[in-house]
């Protein structure tokens, strides 16, 4: 079986065996197939399309081209919780604490993302002092005493899903159900956790646009994470517009303090207590959904989730008062940009404002790139709020002044105002939970 | 405009314009386009298809890639050969001699092939002396005086589809109409001729296997010439069976001496003269095909085309004699094959036979390989011909002796041998000619 066998039969829409998958993705892992032919191999791929099947054993074959982790040290019921990604999506932040207050341990290390903002790791680096680089050591003994950990990603998992990605990249195929599927469940299931909730975001600022796109990627993961004794949920977020007010990197830290303070409330809290309470209902399968909620709601009230943020950040060395004081002395250049009429906030398009963000110096457009912890966009006017012509309804923390013109232009087209009060959509679309 | 862009919208079977094709090929041919983009970008052509608008911009930025050849000087009226290739084919042999001595001056210039036996350049190497590299005024003098030069490429023409046609070949997109049709459309558009005559082989033997797929490339083939002002004809003709007795390199050019000798007939004779005078035909477009078909059978007859070939090789330095003469003293290993039943020979496989004379060592299956120019296969019975049991069917001459077992095995199951006498196929399938 040659690889080009491999690669001929997917051309013609046949379907590959499990033996066929397998000696692809091992020879990818072990650099023994040119990129051209992996090229070309997706690009078949992409558009023919692969089964349930052959997605399950390619997620199969790219966890088993990397290490894996075992987590039962740590507790006998783990979740682990996944977003597909958005414009302010800091949830991480928020759920984490949450669980870890439950009980249920959240250990979750991260990769640095190329987006619209810096990964969780670069949001939680505006902490100064905070370390994210830990050793297993130190993450098996602060993950049993605080049940929270956020780091960096210490093994090398889905080796081959690293090569599939960079090419899916460059080389236009990016956007299949199968291999986005076979890529974010290589990364989760060479974690060993019992449970898995993935906020699957849907609208123009996450990759995925529309419903029935999102719902039939949620059948192929929930599929690929149950033949590996997963207990999956995937919850449909939307995103056609960022999530909370702030979008950033240490704007971000301080809108996800204020969530764990009980200072705020609107879409941000809502999808956390709604995605704390899944993954409660993996480990408690028996309770009521409204009561867990009602438990996660709790621990942020009763400030227990914001003491475990705290102690998080402690055991990892950072400090939340020079994390503070950071903020008022930044010496970052903002732009404020004002309402030119009168009325309610009927939208802000999500897609534009991650835009913005890029280039107001808060994500990386390359590997290379540097972000500004400090950079970022402020919504001060959100959805369904009331402005007047004058008001202040969005705020540019910019770092790069080269992009000041173009970053105002942009900041002015992604507010639609109107007269009308506008409908409120609920931020949750559906919900598949597994059988 | 992007590469990437271009990739996507040919995977997502958009028509491509004209500037987005000279994009491609442009930046291709001056290499910057990694080789993992050109792979995806071969197989969404393969898998999407090409129209016939898209197939001529090709063929067109292939064309303008590399340089271009101009006859002019040569003649007011020039005629290219092409033959897409198959078993046992030494027809340019044949017909190069006809034409130049019927006042059309063939100047082939070949590159050297990967196949069953070697491309011409190596079959004129087995004459002790023959030299295929030329200079251009060793080739203009020649050309002008004996109206036939054989030899090696010169120029660098079609860079682009050289890149193209090693990466189809390890990314299973070989076989695609239009990227066969532009491949070999842009080496011969390259080479400025008035017409252009292709043997198009279709069976077993050639790339093409069926009539359906080879009218499909004779279609675009002769769009693309036509839009370019050539007056293209194209005979398909079967590849089933080798053509004539001999597969290699010195046997071929034996078998070609004694064709052009009038000591033969059969296909080889036939489907020469045909050629020849649908090259005629192009020229004279108001003669009678019947009567260019005489004037080419004539000129073996009469002993000018030999003659002609015979100037042509001296002129190159090659010897004939000395050619003869190793004929007797090659010392390579001679396997008889002997027939183990009564009959009639049904058939023989071309495949086969291809792959026995590449086993026997007169072909490259890699660019690194040598040939023995006096390996190869030598069909002592043909189809039609009566065998007795134990009548030597075929000849091997066997440069690697390692080879020998297989080499039987595979002899002789080509042979289909049976009591009836089989009908006679035609050598030539169909004929398209431009309007």
């Amino acid at each position: 079986m040659r690889i080009l066998d491999i690669i001929e039969k997917k051309r013609d829409g046949i379907e590959l065996d499990k033996d066929e998958i397998y000696r692809f993705i091992e020879s990818v892992s072990k650099e023994r197939v040119p990129s051209y032919q992996i090229a070309a191999f997706l690009m078949a791929a992409y558009i023919k399309g692969l089964s349930r099947r052959e997605t399950y054993y390619l997620t199969d074959a790219m966890v088993a081209s990397g290490e894996t982790i075992v987590m039962d040290k740590f507790s006998d019921f783990t979740v682990d919780k996944h977003s597909t990604g958005g414009v302010g999506d800091k949830i991480s932040l928020i759920v984490g604490p949450i669980l870890a207050s439950l009980g249920i341990p959240i250990l979750k290390m991260s990769g640095r993302g190329l987006g619209f903002t810096g990964g969780t790791l670069d949001k939680l680096e505006s902490i100064p002092g905070f370390r994210t680089q830990l050793s297993k050591e130190e993450i098996l003994r602060q993950g049993k005493k605080i049940q929270l950990v956020l780091c960096a990603q210490t093994a090398k998992i889905a080796s081959a899903d690293k090569i599939l990605y960079h090419l899916r990249d460059v080389t236009g195929t990016i956007d299949s159900i199968p291999l986005i599927a076979s890529s974010i469940m290589s990364k989760k299931l060479a974690i060993e956790n019992d449970g898995l909730v993935i906020d699957l975001k849907v609208g123009n600022g996450a990759f995925i646009h529309d419903k029935e796109q999102a719902l039939l990627l949620a059948d192929t993961m929930s599929y690929i994470g149950e033949k590996h004794g997963r207990k999956v949920t995937i919850v449909l977020s939307s995103m056609n517009e960022p999530l909370g007010r702030a979008i950033g990197n240490s704007i971000e830290i301080e809108e996800s303090l204020q969530v764990l303070s009980n200072k705020t409330d609107g879409d941000l809290l809502d999808l956390s207590v709604a995605l704390a309470a899944e993954a409660l209902l993996l480990k408690y399968p028996d309770a009521s959904l409204d009561e867990l909620k009602l438990k996660s709601r709790n621990v942020i009230r009763s400030g227990q989730a914001l003491e475990t943020f705290i102690s998080m950040v402690q055991s990892q060395g950072g400090s939340l008062e020079q994390f503070y004081e950071s903020l008022k002395h930044n010496c970052i250049e903002t732009i404020e940009i004002l309402s030119s009429e009168d009325g309610y906030v009927q939208s802000i398009d999500a897609l534009t404002i991650g835009k913005l963000s890029l280039l107001a110096g808060a994500g990386r457009e390359t590997k290379e790139d540097s972000i500004n912890h400090h950079a970022g966009v402020y919504l001060n006017k959100i959805s369904g709020e009331k402005v007047n012509k004058g008001d202040t309804i969005l705020t540019i923390y910019l770092s790069n002044t080269k992009n000041r013109d173009l970053c105002t232009k942009i900041a002015e087209s992604a507010y639609r105002i109107n007269t009308k009060i506008p409908d409120k959509n609920n931020i949750i679309i559906d919900i598949i939970r597994g059988k």
